[in-house]
């Protein structure tokens, strides 16, 4: 497999790892890159392209083979491990992706939250404990967090993301509008509502439709 | 301008917008492509042929006019004018939409919540009407309604994205797991997190760190 698999690549393999996964629910052994394209809401000429890229390859007038699809798509990913994670800040967001189910099922448990206030430290959040931030060291070591997810205010964003950089964590996910300031060796994801929404009104204003997913990295590479 | 701006381009210029609106907050009046880039988290290089694209020019050894960007940018994503949104779906997610402060800012205004749930028809959240289900036809029609924003449990996202439809609404942000079918004309994006999570693990079992932004269209187009 090339090692410098596209972003944009990678942006569009989760995709189609839930399409596969969906597909192998219904019992559907092997699918053409049509309809899994059409399942994965992408096109199929990207979808052979950005497979064949990884090596993964259908047989002429069968397709592709759900269980090796789902296998090496996986791999690339590296779902292959638990991603422990912890979340920081326990509001509103932060409740609603401990109530979110499909972490747990997609490799990524949610070990804990983590808030500064003392009516929610000492309690559970759907079955997550609520800890103070002073806990995370222990958190880092004992449960091998690998990735942070922070829902804090927008104004405390950064503090959090320093924390979670200075107990070696090194995959974050922002849910604040804050754009945060994180080290080369650190990956950062933002997701911004505004951004989705200011994308949508783009598409609508111009008269186009767009049936889409979601985040292809921006383009800057570090590390 | 080409009418034909590329799906990518769309997804980089609300990080570029917040860039130069920031930098314009902080009293600068002109910007150098590699100053805005690093502010907005994304490639020099790409960031000059994006612009470029759009017939946005800067003058040499002076950069952009930090107005003239803002005023661009706005006019090509269709921030010219109010995106009344909808949220259906008042649960913890839902409320932590209402309780976002950057939309009616950036312009998309939350007009009502949509819930099932006697409790909550009727209360407000962050000052946002809770609202049952048939009051949507008079809601598109008096608040002038152009996004629905699903964020409801998997089950009935699909119902809830036909209500939208079925009323007009055809711009749909989904915060669900569940891959919604709507028609061509409607432009759907979806926001799943655990997609995110997946993304971040390729980088990071790939030892690359990569600091990035969030969604680019997936590639597949309609309408």
């Amino acid at each position: 497999m090339d090692p410098a698999v596209s972003d944009a690549t990678v942006g569009r393999l989760p995709a189609y790892l839930r399409a596969a996964i969906d597909l192998g629910t219904q019992g559907v052994t092997s699918v053409s890159s049509d309809r899994l394209a059409e399942e994965a809401g992408a096109h199929p000429a990207t979808l052979r392209r950005d497979l064949a890229s990884l090596d993964i390859t259908g047989t002429r007038g069968v397709g592709y083979d759900i269980k090796y699809l789902v296998s090496q798509i996986s791999l690339v990913l590296g779902l292959n491990q638990q991603w422990p994670v912890v979340i920081v800040g326990a509001g509103n967001l932060g409740k609603a992706l401990a109530n979110y189910g499909g972490f747990a099922e997609r490799g990524f448990p949610v070990a804990a939250m983590i808030d500064v206030s003392p009516e929610l430290v000492g309690s559970t959040i759907s079955g997550i404990p609520v800890v103070p931030t002073d806990e995370l060291p222990r958190l880092v070591e004992e449960e091998d967090i690998l990735v942070g997810i922070i829902t804090t205010p927008a104004d405390v964003a950064q503090e959090a993301a320093d924390m979670l950089v200075e107990h070696g964590i090194r995959s974050i996910l922002n849910f604040t509008t804050e754009l945060l300031d994180v080290p080369p060796t650190v990956t950062c994801r933002s997701v911004d509502i505004a951004t989705e929404l200011q994308i949508l009104s783009f598409y609508r204003q111009r008269g186009r439709a767009a049936q889409t997913g979601t985040g292809v990295p921006l383009g800057s590479e570090h590390g």
